[in-house]
This record gives C-alpha cells, structure tokens and sequence, in this order.
C-alpha cells in the first residue's frame, strides 16, 4: 500500500468522509461516555477536592498547590503549619468562613501543631499515591503487576529533579538502565495478555523489510526525559546537545533492545522540542538502532508547528524504513508556555483556545491514521470526543484495535479505561514513581488539570455536563477562549492597562534561522577584525598616532580593533565643541530627538547580529549575553524617547488669572564613561539619556571596548544627530577622565564603574573650576558584592540554577553578579554540593562556541588581579571547587570558576567585589542571621532569595536592602522599564538606569508662572 | 417724621408692599423700556462690535481687550502692527476666516503697516472717546457743558495711571485742586438748570438742622478716588493710611466747599473698602466737614457686605447730623474679586450669581429711600429693572423727582437718560477725562460690560431681549450662575480637575480681626522674650553653657532669646542618636509619618500669629512676609504628606509569572541647614520632606533665628514624633557645620544659604569617610543674582510696583529678590525716575508697626557687609538713589533702600549677590541685549519680565534661562505646588522645594522582581 504523505494541516479527506468521520464519532462517544458515566459518576477523591469552596478560587487554588509544592522539602512540624498559615494567610478574606477561622487558630507547635502537620503531610502524600504509582523500583514493579492484572499496559516514568550535573546526569542514567533491568526480570513471570501484548498490524512491514519480532508489543514499555541525561542540555547548541545526549542515552537503549523493552522519549518544553526531535531521528537513524520498530515519541497537540514535526517525522519513519509510535498527547505545559512567551515577547508557540488544541489533535489523528504504516498512533486523552474520534477514524480504516493504542495516565479517568478495554482496545497508563519531592511538580500539574473548568473529566464526570457539549466538534466551537488564570492574565496584558513601552525580545537561538545568522555575523566580524577607529568630535574624525588595542581575550594574538588614544587637548576641545553644538540641540524639538533615538534604535535592530558578533569578538561575551545587551541598547533608546516625550507634557498648576508650567531643560555638556562588560547597553542607556533630554554628549567608552562603542558612534551620526551632539573619545581612562570630569563647561557625569573612580570623579566634580558657571550633576553605579541567600524550604533545582547563572554567566563580569550565596544551615551540605557539583558541569571557552557557558574574563590585568584575590581567599576560606582551565591558559586569559566555601562574612572574599567568576558560600544559622550577613557589605546593588514561605520572602522583600532583590530567580539581567537597574551606599547614588525617575537626572525643572490677570480680567483657563 | 435704621438684609417693608412694588416696577419698567427702545434700539458702535464674530469667543476678546489695553503706550507704527500680529495670532484659528487672511497678509511696517497702525491707533481712540469725556481740562469743561446743554448733571473723575510715589500722589492732589478750580470758575457762566440744580428735599433737615444750602444741587460735582493721594495706601495700617490721605484730602474738601462743589468718594477693589469707609467717615465727621452735605461716597451692592456698610453709614449720618449721598452702584470689579479670592483662597467677597447683585441692588434701593433723610440716593445702573425700581420705592413714599438721583456712564445708555430727563428725573454722568495711557483700563472695563452677555445694554438694546425676561424680579431668579469667563474658570476649578492640594491661605489683614490678633501675639512674644533654648536631641534637652544670642535686628538692645551654642562632640552624638532612631522610623508607616505632618501643620496653624510674631521680633519679617512664612510651612508639611503618600504607591510592571515592584525608601539620617531668612518655611520644608519620607533628621538652625526654630521643634514634639527623630541643634556654623556634614553615618545634606557655605559642603560631602557606607547626597538652594527685564512695552504701573516689591520686600533678603533691572532703552528714563520716587516713598521702621514698608536687616554684620558693598558699587556705578536711615541707625541693623543706575552689566554689583536692599538699574539696547545681561551671570535662580508683548513673552520664557520665571508679577512669595522653588547654574542643584520631583531626592528607589512561576504555574495578575 502506497502512502502520501499529505498536509495535516489541511483536511486529509473529502468533506463527505468528514461527515461520515463526526457522525460515527458522535455515536461511538454517546456510547463510551454512557457506558464510562454507568461506571463511575465521579471520583471520590476529585469530588471531595472541588467540593472545597476554594477550589473555585483561582487565587486560593494558587497559594494551596503552592503549599502542596513545598510541603515534601518541610522537615519540622512547626514549618509546615507555618507554612500553611503563610499561603492560606494571604488569601483569608477569600477563604470560606470556617476555613477562615480556622487558619486564625491553627497552632503553630505543640502537639496540635503536629497533628495539623500531619495531617496535611498525610492529605498531600495520598493524594501523591493517587497520581504517583511507587516510590521505589519494587513498588513500581508491583504497581506496572497490578495494572497488567487489569489488562492494562503501563509505561514507566521516572520522576525526578532537575538535573544540575554531571553527576546528577550519571545518576539518571543509572536509574534508568535498573528500572529496564529490574522490570525486565520481573516481565519473564508476567502471563501472556493478549489484549496488551499483542499488536496485529505488525510484523512484516508493508514494503516487505522487517519492523521487528511480529506481532509482539514488549510488555515492559519505559519512557525516557532526555534533558535528564545532560546538564548542558541546550537547544542554543543543538549539536552538542545531541552528541552529549545520544552518548548517555545509547547505554539505554542498548540495554532496552536487547531486554526487548519498548523505549518512548518524552516531550518536555516547546524550547527542547527541536533538538529533543532532533535527538530522536538522530540516534534511531544509527544502525544500531535503525531497524528497531519498538521505539516511540510524544507529539503535542497544542503546538502550532505541531502538524509540520509530524509530517516531518513521517517521512523520516519512512525514510528510516522502520515504523515508530507517537504518542499524541495535547500537552501539560500550556501555562508555562504561554507565560515564557509572554515574558520574552515572542510568538506564542501554543494554541491559546483549548477548543483549537482540540481541533489540532484530532487532525493530527487522522493524519496519523492516514500515515499508521509509518507512525504508529498512540492517542493519549482522557477525553471521550476525542477518543471518539479516533476509534472513528480507525473504524473508517478498518484497522484492527491492538494496531494502535489509548494511553491514558495513573489514576485518573479510570472508568473510561475500563470502557475501552471491554471494547477490546489497549490502554497503556503512563505510571510515574519516584520520591514524593521529585514527584511535587508533577503532583501539582495533575491537580491543576484535574481542577481546571477545562478538564474533561470535571466536566463529564464531577460537573456531569451534557453529553452534547462534552462530544461538541472542537472545529465548530469559535467562541470560548482558554478561561486558565494565565490566559485570562495574558489577555488582561493585552488589555491596554499595560505601559505602551515594550522590551525589544531577545533572540530565541532555539530558532535555527537565529543560529544561522549568528554564525554569519561572526564570520563577517572576524573578517572585519584589526580595523582602526578615530575619534569622532564635531563630526570629524581624528587620529593621534596612538593607539589602544582592543585583543580578543579568548585568543591574544587576535586584535579586534585599534583605538585612537586621545590625548588631554583633544578631551578638552571636544569639551568646547559640544558645549557650542548645545544651544541648537536644546532648542530642538524633544519629540525630533526622540525620534532620533527611535532610528538609532532600528539601526542597532537591524545591526542586531553584526554587534553582537563583534561583542563576542571583543569582550568575550557568549551569544545570549552579547544579544542580551543589543537589545537592552534598544530598549534604552524606546524608553528614553518614551519617557522624554512623558517629560515633555508639562505640569500645569493654572489658577484664574495665574499660569504656572512646570517643565524640563537639558543641563548642557554630559560626560558619559562607560564600562566594557555591557559595552553597547550602558554607554547607549547613558547616552540616549543624556541625548534625548537635550545634552550634548562626550562618550569616553572604555578601553576595553572601543570597537562596539564606535559602532554605536556610526549609528548616531547615521541616524542624523548633529554634528558636535555626541562626540566619540576612545583613550586611556586616566588620561582623558580627569580632562572630562574637570572643565568647567562639563554640566554632568554619567559613569558606570568601578567604586574608586566612582568616588574619585564625585569628589573632582564637586571642586569649583576657574570659570565655572554650574553644579556639576554626578550620576553614577558603581559595583556591588550582591549575595542570593538560600532559605531552608527552597526549591534547590532552581536554587543551585539560579546562583550558577548568577554567579558564573559571563564569567561574574556583571556589577548584578552573584558572588555571594547564603545559605540556611540546614540545606547548606546538599545546597554546596549540587552547586559544586553543578558548576564542575560548565563548559569552558570561546564564547564564539555557544556550547560554552563561560569564557575567558575580559583582559589579561583583570585576569591577574582575580588570581591574585583568589590567592589571597585561599588563605582565609575553604576551596570548595577551582575549574582547571590550564589547557587554555595559552589563548587567552581564563579565569576558573572558584567556589569558596564556609567563608566567613567578614573575609575578604566576602566584602571585596572581585569582578569575576569566584562565588563564597557562607553558612547562615537563620534567616535572621542570613539577613544581617547579606546587608552586611558597603554595597547594595542587587541581591536574591530562594525561598517558598510567603513569611520570608515578605520579610526579605522588606529587610534585604539592595536596589534590585529578585524572588526565586537569577539576580542578572535586569529589564529595561521592568526592572529599573541601580544601587545605594557605595554602589550608586541611588539613581535607576531605565525607570521612571532616570531621566529627570539629566534635567533641570524650571517653572514659569505668568500673571494673567490684567486691568482686573484675566482670560478664562483653557480646559 | 422718625427712621428706624432697619436690617437691609431682611425686607424692610411687609410681603403686601413688596407685591404692590413689584407691580410697580413691572409698570414703570415697561413703559421706560418701550421709550427708551423707541428712542434707539440699539447703539451703532456696539452693534458694529458685536456684530464681529470673534467678540463672541472669550479668548479673542480677551486677546483683543489686551491688544487696546497695550495700545496707547505703543509709539512705533511696526510695534502696534507687531502686537496686533501677537495677540490675534494666539487665537488665529478662532478668528473667523477673513480676519485669520487679513491677520496672515498684515505687513510688518511701511506705508501699509503705517496705515493698519493708524487705523488701530483712530479706532482705538475713536472708542475711548465714546467713554472717555475729554483729554484734558478745557476738553472736561467743554464735555460737561455740552451735557448740561442736554439737561444732564454730571460727576467728574480724573483718570489716573497707578501712584506709586509721594510725587505722583501730589500730582494728583493738585490735579484735584485745579480741576475743582477750573470747573468752579466755568460753572459761573451756566445758566440755571432746574433739572439739573435743584433738589427738592434738601433744606432743613428732618432734624432741625442746616442741611445746606436750601433746594440747591451743586452743579460741579467731582469723583475721587483716594488710593491716588498715597502711594502707600495699604488697609493692613488704616489709621496710619486714613491719617496720611486725609492729610492730602483736606485741601481739596476745603476748596470744593469753598466754591460750592459737590465731592463724591468713589469706592475701588474690595480690600480698599473698609479703609476707604473709615476715611470717609473720619474726615467728614471734622468739625470743619461735619455739616456739609454736599458729600457722597459709592456703595457696591455686589459685595456682600454692603448691607452691613450701608445700615452702618445710615447710623453714621444719622450720628453725624447731616446727610450724605449714596452712589449705590453694582461694582466694576466682579472679575479682579473673583479671581483675587481664588489666588487667596480667601471668601469670594461678591455675589457669585448676577440676579443675586440685582436683587442686592433692589434691597439696598429700598433702605436708602427708607433712610432717604440721611442717605440721599443716587442710583447708578443703566438696568431698566433696577431703574423701575427705584422709581416704584420713590413713587410709594411720594418722593419728589430731584430729592434722589440716577446716575449714568459716560456715553452709555444714552435713550435711558433721555427717557429719564423726560420723566423730569436727574440723571447725572459719571463723566471721565484723562490721557488716553490712564485711560485704558477704564475703557477696558466698559469693553467687556459691553460686551458681557450680562449686558443690560447688550440685552435690551441689541440682543432685543424680550420685555418679561429684562425687567424678571432677580429675586425670583434662582438659577442662571454668573456666565462670566472668570467665574467659569473657578468653577472649573472647583469642578474637582485640581489637585487636592491647596496651599495654606495668607492671612487677610484687610480684616480687623487679623490685626487684632496679631497685636495680642505680639504683646505675648515680647513679654516672653530672652527665653534660653537648649540643644533637643534624641528628646533629651541639653545646655553647654555657651549661648548663641538671637537680637532683634531693629533694636539691638532686644535679645529675642538664646539658644544653647553646641559643640563638635554633641553634634556627633546628634547623629549617632539619629542613626539609631532610623531603622524604627523607616519602618513606621509612610501613612502614619504622612499624619505626623498634618499634625504639625495643625500646630502651627494654632500658633500662626504667635510664630509670625516670633519672627517679627527675630528676623525683622513685616506682619505680611512673616505670616506668608508660617502658611508655607504649613504647605510644606501638607505638600510632603502628600507626595509621600503619591509614592507610596508603588510602580508596578507585573506580567505573567513576574511581579514587579517599583519603591522608595529613605537614605538615613538626614542633616538639614537651613537660613534665618524663612526661618520657619525652609527649615520645615527641608526637615518636613526629610523625614515624611523616612529619614531621621537633625535640624541645624541659623545662628540669627534659633528661637522661631525651636518652635518647629516644639511643634514636632508636640505632634508626637518619636525621641531622636528629629533633632535640634542650634549652633555656630562654623563648628557644627563640617562634623555633621562629614560624619560617616550622615546621609544627606539639605542645605539653603549661600554659595560658598554650599560648594563646601558639596566638596565635604563627596569624601569618602572613614566608616562610611553610603554616598552622600546634597541637596542645596544658594544664592541669585535674580534680574526683571523690562519691555518697551511693559505697563510701567505694575512694572515699578513688581520691582519695588521684589527687590525692597524683606529688605530684599530673599534668595529670589530682584537685585538688577534691566529696562529696554526707550522706557529707561520713564522707568528709571518713577522707580526712584516709588522706592523714595517706602516707610522705614520696625515691622512690629505694618505701616513701614521694610526694616532692617538681619544683623550689624549683614549691614556691614551690605554696606561696604555699596561704597565698593559707588566706585563703579551712578548712585541714582539712597534712603536716608540716619535716624534709625541707633536703633537697629539698617541698610538703606539703594538704586544704582546705568550699572555695567559685568559690575560687581550687576554680579555679586547683595542680599540686601540695593538695586541695579541695567540699560538694554533692546531684548537681545536685555536677555544676554539677563543671563550673564553664574547664577539662575528667579527672574522676571514685564511685557505686553505675546512674541516676547514667549521668548523670554525660552530663554531667560531661570529656575523661577515670573511674567507681569513680582518675582518672589513662590508658593508650595504652585511655583515649585528653586534654581540651576551656581544656584542649586536644580532640585525645585515644593514641587513634584522634590521628595525623591530624599529616597532611594527600589527594585523588587519575584518569579511567580513555580512549576509552570503562575497565578493571576492581580487586576
């Protein structure tokens, strides 16, 4: 039988096999639903579970699945009712009123407290039981025993947690090379069940090759997460990905063929969606594994790109010769998708009406009856119209029931199964075990589904909603948006209520077109590498015969660029020529220089992947990093020309016969030094700042970074900015700054740096110069040693994840850095040792490889200089872990990450900031002491918590005094708009590069109050 | 037959006479109306101007009104054509279309810009003269001959520009006498009008007595106008005022009844009234005065309290024994009182509603004719109603024609006199003369009741309103508000688009009740002076045996009151007791320390009159400045409270899975220096802002005003602010001043004083501490070198008054006083010598007495220091005039008021800030020249402008370049959220007190991001 491979997203059939297909369907489900309701109206348990008021609250709902998440990591009685008071406590007035009262009373220790510890412990562990089939190999083995006693077929799952290491790696594949073996074994006393173990449509496959042992379905069926087998699992790197992947995964496989045991690879996030399909033809394309028939993958329907995998994958099965499973499931992930994506401003890769995922699966059902030779259908719903429809469209096949399969999960739409099965049908339950923590995020996305208005099951057999509805064509339904909190929250975005700015998206390097311009741009820059770049003053370009080379610092024999190094007479003369361009370039229009800066702003757009080639070129900054900060360039320009133009409507206080207007004037000449480890987005934030507030602008970018800071110098003057409005000054820092910081006809400084030079220009600003007509306005961010501090009841996966970003991204190159981590006693041994453990996973080099996670620091002198501080720290502090980066040592200048442990808060390594991938783990009796420990520097810039009791975070929110404190996130990359960027003490003066009050520090308000009144008239207000 | 003096405000006759009067009237009233419209429906001039479409738009009208009013001071044919451009170019797309061609096509000048000015200039002129009698006094006699001729009385009034010096008040005076002179010698030859001559009730009086010549009308009857005999007539010091112009009235009084002339006063703005009413009554109740009858004053049934003033004249009259006339009018200045109260926030002082005057006018009608023995009544209104009425009153107590009078305007209403002296009525004009410069805002005025929609003119005779609706009883009129422009704008103010925000109002000294208060207060202060204040810290009282002594500048025997000198060790402890009072009081509430201020602001409203007597006696403030001083404060605090709660709410950015948080904090401890010169306004603002926004706060007073501070400090304690949160500590400069600024734990600096004291503390501040933790921030106000231009075009009136006010206000010891004024070259001399003879008429004394204008200053060191700048100026520039405080010098600290003359722009005085009362006279070539010297010097803090040209306001508002820009006022009194307060260049940092970016500097901006998304689950945004 000969198989086109046709569109899925098109009808596969004629209309009249449509209606055929939806009356057949509509009667086969009138039958199953009918005969699933005689079973069992309802689930006890589900009853119970919405029969609570609360239930109906998405807030409750919210804080309740929020207290079932944490609950396994409470060790003490005291926190878990502690912590039940805390979620509950924030939604009382919401509570039902008994549940209200007795929130108020719940003791907090004693017995009593025991008791309600208990029992809550209790509630959240049987409820785990229904979902969660084991927590052990045996239990899973006695479990799968009692599902084949039931004629139902399982797949095995291994929960688990994130995977932070290599290790943790090692260990999955482990469990999973066991549980094969284990199951195995126990499989060879298993009776033969023919309504499981039998598959009729296989055997010989229909071109005449072998598809495997005929006939037979392996009785042991293993499902396999494959961001579990790889720490580094990024689909930036899909190559990479693959290759550390298969590795891991080919033992397993190995080990499963011969036990003949059926392998089906998960899905996980659309992110890994991609490589994890790449991985999958990948590997079952080797030899070794190419003719193996007993081999599977999930498919999700809510996808929109999910009808052109399967196409894809079709053929590939047919190119591979050997037909594969695919499960079709509509996917778990629909509210994490939808917010990633709505954070990030990108496309959102779901449908966001369920009645449209719906729709989708049931195409991509027929399509995968249409194409059964090659993709073997495994229809993963509890939903009966969807079920429906797929026996329908079997029956129109006259395929066999065993030639493709129900999955439905553990513990959920039991009577359903049992329909199916005395229809003669296989049913496999997809049977996660694993520990109660591991298992919580799974728990709660049972729950959630099981709670959601969306859920077939609440409506058919909780709600006992009409058979009508519940069989409804989801093609036919228009109407009816997806009512899920995140979507209704989405929609409120939408809304309008949200400010007009919008962050440039970063680019999604999961797309393969990203990637490919990538590479290209970096091409092109290394092409471009060695060029020399003037000073620009006035709009001429000048050279001095001295030059600053910008070097490469992942390869020293490789010089970026060349710099013009400009001497004291020229800082000073462009001094003079931006203060003559000033006059003209106030007196324009704010609305014409904030459209200067929208044009900037789509130069560098369209520039996008050339500057941050060059920034991977010149600073070393790896492909996420180096896009991170375009992009922030971008943002600083919208926001600035947004907020000017906000400035520029006046504050009007008129009274009858008294006008009074106050409003903004620029200050005049602006000196802006910039630092080279965001060498486009600060210089352009400070610049734009100053620019589009009607200054004249000096930018002095560093020495490091003359290159990217030229280029944003080109896209000013393509732009259109006036001659003499903003002046490029690359040299030597100590040469030029004091010229600048100086003259007398400098109005302001805009530097982000180091602390020293920091203070050094506030006290050289605040000296009189001869001729001097102004107070020197000084705005300054100077560096922070910002700590994370990890409360006792954190989620470690996203702990030890978070600090590793924090702390190790770019190196620690970052004024946001972690490099400090405060950890509650309690945790502190596991916390140290997956971080340890995490960070010996990174890779090293070149950031032009986006396999690596950190490169080299910037330059050879701050190589030494943190060198030398980890020197001095070893004498103090415990080494936990130094990266050996000895192997690079000759290219360029590495730093290794270096983890210090049990450092003492007053230790050097611990108050000094040190610019560098070097992290202190201090240990913190309490969160009091955590508390007084992180304060506890001369610097406040950012900081983080990890933590699930709303008491802490609250009380951390409040008493951790940093500019910018994070909740249960990294403490980098700080949003323009979204998180206005700036520290306090000795990390700034207290201003917020890209918030609502950045702007006015580069104004000067003036009022005008105009007497109207005259010869006792005075003009009516104008309304 | 006997009078009882009844209530005006009640109806003095029974509800049956009232509906016999209303039939009356109604009667009379059309019969008058059908006459009069028989003898002309309507006037061909005011038909031609309405007919203009562009007068039915306010704001062209009101651009046109300013265009007449500027005219007559416009010499140059371009200048007229250049403002007539201005002016309707402001309103050019309202103006109807062939007006907006015609304006687009007028030429700047040659012939035929010479021709439009002309036409401007003949129209203009050709208007006055319908209301303006004649230029001069052979044009007078001509003008009040030829009505006679038309059997009409007339009243002279001589127009008159503002006086604003002892010179021009004698001018005046000796206009007066030769106007009385000249009219009396012409009226020799005019022929006997029974009509006109005769009144029938006088005679004996009802009591006996001589009334007068019997049956005799003096045929020359003259208006005065009182505030025109002194310059420094001012209602806050009537006896001093009332002493002052009857010493001026006399000579006219007795030459008027020499040659057998009537007087009548006429009545000005509202808060002239009172003082007005006293003269009267004083200078007629003179033995030499006492029985003359041919006297009458103007009452204006538009105030509210007219009823009042009226029943208080009748028993005045009565007391007096011979009667007096009454000009009942409505009152010409509905729109100044309006707007005035609303400036003031005072009670609007005129019936709001039209029919609420008319009815007014009705009630008091009828008490003069029921008190018609004592005031005779001269009805003045050209409403038919009113008229009708009157006639009704008259007619129901048989009062013959020629026993009362009508009285009529000047080429006004010309058919209702017709029909009147027809009746055999007197109707006598009120009849204008005087240069066409003096003339306008007369002229002005009867523009817009021309053209006001509450015309009875424009109603009756060309709108042809009909008869019912013109002559409707304003009794029973209930709806209808006042359709003014102004009134509609303060209903718009009420309307609720204000802020919620209103400053304290001043307090009204018009008001005896206010004088009398402030005399109690300060017989109270003085009676406590010498007090002994000791150092406040952390609520502790503390005295170091040495004492700061506060004297009282205009009598240095006088010490105010001492204040404990403190020393370096105790201003350490000062901020050690204030760090450790930080962490408490930042975490109190933002609303509980909100209410603290509103608590103070309570206080200190309870002692306005004892404070404002405080500072009296300290700081030589005259009862106005120092009131104004306290009601800032006040603002201060209430303005803080405010904004503090305006920023408590937070900033959010929160989107799917991410909360973000946007929030202030407070920076520590706060040191605030404040000067003597506002020594309760800046000390509060500084210290309220400080610590609304949670800082802790030690207050530095200045050594000359310890004793009003220490008040601010009671009032705190008072309101309840915790132990160390506000701290007090009085001191010598010099030796507490560097050990607070240099303190490690010193936050912030607020400062306001001088340049010098202000660059050094900027310099002290931006050293890093040893121990220190934190950047410090400055926030500091010094000094001005605040210039006024005036145009050529200025309203020379307010231009003199603007400038004296604000350079010899407060001795000119503001930070915002004028100390240059540059005047364009043709209006210099003009300028130059009414400047001088204004500033020759100021009062000097002590400001314990409100009559003397300005005191002295500060102290002996202050005027040491002043005065050596003079001698140093008299080197360099035209002493043009000083004061002459010789007397004084004894006494207290006096500098004389000192004028400069064709002062160098780059003089010392032109450059140095005085703080004192001198003043430098600039001449500019024009305003090119004017802006240049204007801005030409390091300072920007206020400036101002005088101009009736639309072009050059707006560009002096671009580029006077200033902190404070003051257009066609005075440039010093800014109030709190109205005119935020502060300058730029060397004059501040450009933080602007009592405005919306001032409480930030006091806080620091925090960040605070939480990841919401846990197990791919986030909760709803919160809506």
């Amino acid at each position: 039988m000969h198989v086109t491979i046709g569109d899925p997203q098109l009808p596969s059939v004629c209309s009249h096999h449509v209606s055929d297909t939806e009356t057949r369907t509509q009667a086969i489900g009138h039958d199953l639903l009918r005969d699933a309701r005689r079973r069992g109206s309802g689930e006890p348990w589900l009853d119970r579970l919405l029969m609570y008021q609360g239930m109906k609250d998405e807030q409750v709902k919210a804080e309740l699945f929020r207290f079932v998440d944490v609950l396994p990591t409470l060790t003490h009685d005291r926190q878990i009712t502690a912590h039940l008071k805390e979620y509950l406590g924030t939604v009382a007035t919401r509570l039902p009123p008994f549940a209200a009262t007795a929130l108020r009373m719940l003791p907090d220790g004693g017995m009593l407290g025991g008791i309600v510890a208990d029992v809550a412990r209790l509630g959240a562990t049987r409820m785990a039981r229904r979902f969660i089939a084991a927590s052990d190999l045996p239990g899973a083995i006695e479990a799968v025993e009692s599902l084949r006693a039931r004629n139902l077929a399982f797949t095995i799952d291994l929960l688990g947690e994130a995977v932070l290491s290599i290790v943790e790696a090692r260990r999955y594949q482990g469990l999973y090379l066991k549980l094969i073996e284990g199951l195995s074994a126990a499989s060879k006393s298993w009776p033969h069940n023919a309504l499981v173990d039998e598959d009729p449509s296989a055997g010989p496959a229909a071109n005449g090759k072998s598809s495997g042992a005929a006939g037979v379905m392996p009785p042991v069926n293993v499902s396999v997460k494959l961001s579990s087998l790889y720490s580094q699992f990024d689909p930036i790197d899909p190559d990479g990905t693959s290759r550390e992947v298969r590795d891991q995964l080919r033992p397993i496989l190995r080990l499963a063929r011969n036990c003949g045991v059926f392998v089906n690879i998960d899905m996980e996030q659309f992110s890994y969606k991609d490589v994890t399909l790449q991985i999958f033809k990948e590997v079952f394309e080797e030899p070794e594994f190419r003719d193996w028939p007993h081999v599977g993958i999930a498919i999700q329907a809510y996808l929109t790109s999910s009808g052109d995998d399967l196409r894809d994958l079709a053929n590939w099965a047919e190119r591979r010769g050997t037909p594969v499973w695919v499960r079709l499931v509509k996917g778990a992930y629909w509210d994490y998708e939808t917010v990633i994506a709505a954070q990030n401003d990108w496309p959102i890769p779901v449908f966001t009406e369920k009645a449209a995922t719906d729709a989708n699966f049931e195409k991509l059902t027929t399509f995968l009856f249409d194409h059964h030779q090659w993709l073997r259908p495994a229809i993963a719903s509890h939903n009966i119209r969807s079920i429906a429809h797929a026996l329908a469209e079997a029956e129109a096949r006259e395929l066999p029931p065993g030639s493709f399969e129900f999955q439905m999960l553990f513990g959920m739409a039991e009577p359903i199964k049992a329909t199916l099965i005395e229809l003669g049908h296989r049913v496999r339950v997809y049977t996660p075990f694993g520990q109660l923590l591991p298992g919580m995020a799974y728990l709660v996305r049972r729950l959630l589904e099981n709670t959601s208005n969306e859920s077939f099951l609440k409506a058919g057999f909780a709600d006992n909603v009409s058979e009508e509805r519940l069989l409804m064509n989801p093609t036919n339904v228009k109407s009816g948006a997806r009512t899920s909190t995140s979507a209704s929250s989405l929609r409120h975005e939408a809304g309008g209520t949200t400010p007009r700015f919008r962050n440039e998206p970063l680019t999604d390097f999961t797309r393969p077109e990203n990637r490919t311009a990538m590479r290209s741009a970096l091409d092109a820059a290394r092409r471009r590498l060695g060029e020399t770049l003037p000073i620009v003053i006035g709009g001429r370009r000048i050279e001095t015969g001295r030059w600053v080379d910008s070097v490469n610092p992942a390869w020293r024999g490789e010089i970026v660029a060349r710099g013009a190094a400009a001497t004291a007479e020229i800082a000073t003369s462009a001094i003079d020529i931006a203060r003559d361009a000033f006059p003209a370039w106030r007196d324009t229009p704010a609305g014409q220089r904030a459209d200067l800066l929208r044009k900037v702003a789509l130069i560098l757009r369209r520039d996008k992947f050339a500057l941050a080639a060059l920034e991977v070129f010149e600073t070393g900054k790896q492909w996420r990093e180096a896009d991170a900060d375009i992009a922030e360039a971008i943002d600083f320009c919208h926001f600035c020309a947004d907020e000017m133009q906000r400035l520029t409507r006046p504050h009007r206080r008129d009274i009858p016969g008294e006008d009074n207007e106050y409003f903004y004037e620029p200050r005049g000449v602006a000196v802006v030094i910039a630092p080279w480890n965001f060498p486009l987005a600060i210089l352009c934030g400070m610049t734009a700042a100053a620019l589009v507030a009607g200054n004249t602008v000096i930018m002095k970018p560093a020495e490091q970074s003359p290159a990217v800071s030229a280029r944003l110098m080109d896209a000013f003057e393509e732009a259109g900015v006036p001659k003499g409005v903003v002046n490029y000054l690359p040299g030597i820092g100590e040469e030029v700054g004091p010229v600048l910081v100086k003259h007398p006809d400098t109005s302001l400084i805009a530097f982000t740096g180091s602390r020293a030079v920091g203070m050094l220009i506030a006290r050289q600003a605040a000296e009189l110069a001869e001729g001097q007509e102004q107070i020197k306005r000084v705005i300054a961010e100077l560096g922070g040693k910002n700590a994370v501090i990890v409360d006792d009841d954190a989620d470690l996966d996203e702990a030890v994840h978070g600090v590793v970003a924090s702390a190790f991204g770019y190196s620690g190159q970052k004024c946001s850095a972690c490099s400090r981590v405060i950890v509650l006693d309690s945790v502190y041994e596991t916390f140290l040792s997956r971080l340890v453990e995490s960070t010996r996973s990174l890779e090293i080099g070149p950031a032009e490889n986006p396999g690596y996670y950190l490169g080299p620091v910037i330059d050879d002198e701050a190589q030494r200089r943190i060198l030398a501080m980890i020197d001095r720290a070893r004498r103090q502090s415990r080494l936990a872990y130094q990266a050996d980066v000895s192997a690079l040592a000759s290219e360029g200048s590495y730093v290794p990450p270096t983890i210090f442990a049990d450092v003492s808060p007053s230790a050097s390594i611990a108050q000094e900031e040190v610019f560098g991938p070097v992290l202190a783990v201090i240990r913190a009796a309490d969160l009091t002491d955590a508390l007084r420990i992180a304060n506890g520097t001369k610097y406040a810039l950012t900081g983080g918590l990890f933590s699930r009791s709303p008491a802490n975070i609250d009380r951390v929110r409040r008493e951790f005094r940093v500019g910018n404190l994070y909740i249960n996130r990294k403490i980098t990359g700080a949003l323009v708009d979204r998180q206005p960027f700036g520290g306090f003490k000795l990390s700034g003066v207290g201003s917020k590069a890209g918030g609502p009050d950045y702007l006015q520090q580069f104004l000067i308000p003036r009022v005008i109050t105009e007497n109207t009144l005259r010869r006792g008239f005075a003009p009516a207000v104008d309304e």
